[in-house]
């Protein structure tokens, strides 16, 4: 999404720049929003195809006695994620960018005033698949989690910097697929950790259920860690 | 990377356009001077993972006793893809964007500068993985060639019309996978029919070779009608 050095002209870097901060604000009142209502928030995010929407739909399942949540799904066309992801018995909201590339902080903000969210305390966000622009738009989420599939090649952190640095958590998904397609995970793991040295990764495939456990053991340590969340901006 | 409807304001839309339009005469101007010099030109556009790098470079291969290649190549940070595809004996210039999501002709300009063209009759362009933005960016190529590998679901054409309209082939990427992944062929054949009527697909494995043959053979009877090209722009 940026083009300063493309276009090499100072109008667009302040156009841009104008843009993120109006972004910037309204992500501080979803996030001032979602306090309120004691709601977690995760803003998935990931190559397309990566495997975002089984992931969360099995996540939503395996959560729902300990938590319940709803889920707002982006893509530029079609809603057949939110049919996929209803399947779970969450409410979902699916918004489409139409040629857009990602989600900004007004459009969840609209989705949010679709849903009823009385009685959740989790709110997932997946994104547009799109492993470059969403980085650069903060949603007002508590955390980023990044999925990358074993068949997308191990260097992914490297060749995506902005994305992988941005993330709380990354998710290593389609492990089921990982003989099928000669998965370095040692590599892999040597790379996240380089570039998001801080991220908790887990290893999971929505398919055969590993790592389900530990993800959903981790957002709930989240949720009632939310209680005591400072109120410093991202 | 479309902002009009998220942000909402004509003075985005009138940056847009006005760097869509440079981004177009530009374009234009590498078309003529590929014609000058017989160059058959490819732009190589998919999700991240989807197999680019390989495929180019088994395809790369493959041609040489036909068609000698040159290639550039796109990625946000790294020049481990410009690594593994001198490992087919193609010259090769890798261009990192730093934060830019897409390729413009304007890069493709000042790469070309780069690469000894002489004795090449295939240039091949492998854009930033990303399958929403650098649709909207032409590169004055012949052919747009959109990757879809096997693992990333049969309904990417639906999510991602502006990319897949604009494809003149499908190489539908990783075979070799299929059976692993429940890849469902009808469905995904449909699918891309659907949305790019006109496009020729090609189901393909770098890894066993599968379908190498029937692109390379695409790919040097598109060279011999390049001889008859016509001059309307795209």
């Amino acid at each position: 999404v940026e083009h300063e050095a493309a276009a090499g002209e100072r109008r667009i870097v302040e156009v841009r720049r104008a843009i993120l901060d109006k972004n910037d604000r309204l992500a501080e009142r979803n996030r001032g929003f979602f306090e309120a209502r004691g709601l977690l928030v995760l803003n998935f995010l990931s190559s397309p195809g990566s495997g975002k929407t089984t992931f969360i739909r099995e996540a939503v399942r395996a959560l729902q006695p300990k938590l319940k949540a709803g889920v707002i799904v982006g893509d530029l066309a079609t809603d057949n994620d939110a049919q996929r992801l209803r399947e779970s018995g969450a409410p979902v909201v699916q918004i489409t960018t139409g040629t857009v590339c990602h989600l900004e902080a007004e459009m969840v903000n609209r989705a949010l005033k679709q849903i009823d969210l009385n009685g959740l305390n989790l709110l997932i966000i997946e994104n547009v698949g799109n492993l470059v622009c969403p980085a650069s738009y903060d949603l007002g989420e508590d955390l980023r989690v990044v999925l990358l599939s074993v068949t997308e090649g191990e260097d992914k952190p490297l060749k995506y910097p902005p994305m992988f640095q941005s993330a709380d958590a990354v998710i290593i998904s389609k492990m089921d697929l990982a003989d099928a397609c000669g998965y370095n995970r040692e590599l892999a793991l040597a790379n996240i950790r380089r570039v998001a040295p801080k991220a908790q990764i887990f290893e999971t495939s929505a398919k055969t259920g590993q790592g389900m456990g530990a993800w959903c053991d981790f957002v709930m340590r989240q949720h009632q860690d939310g209680l005591a969340r400072d109120l410093s901006p991202r």
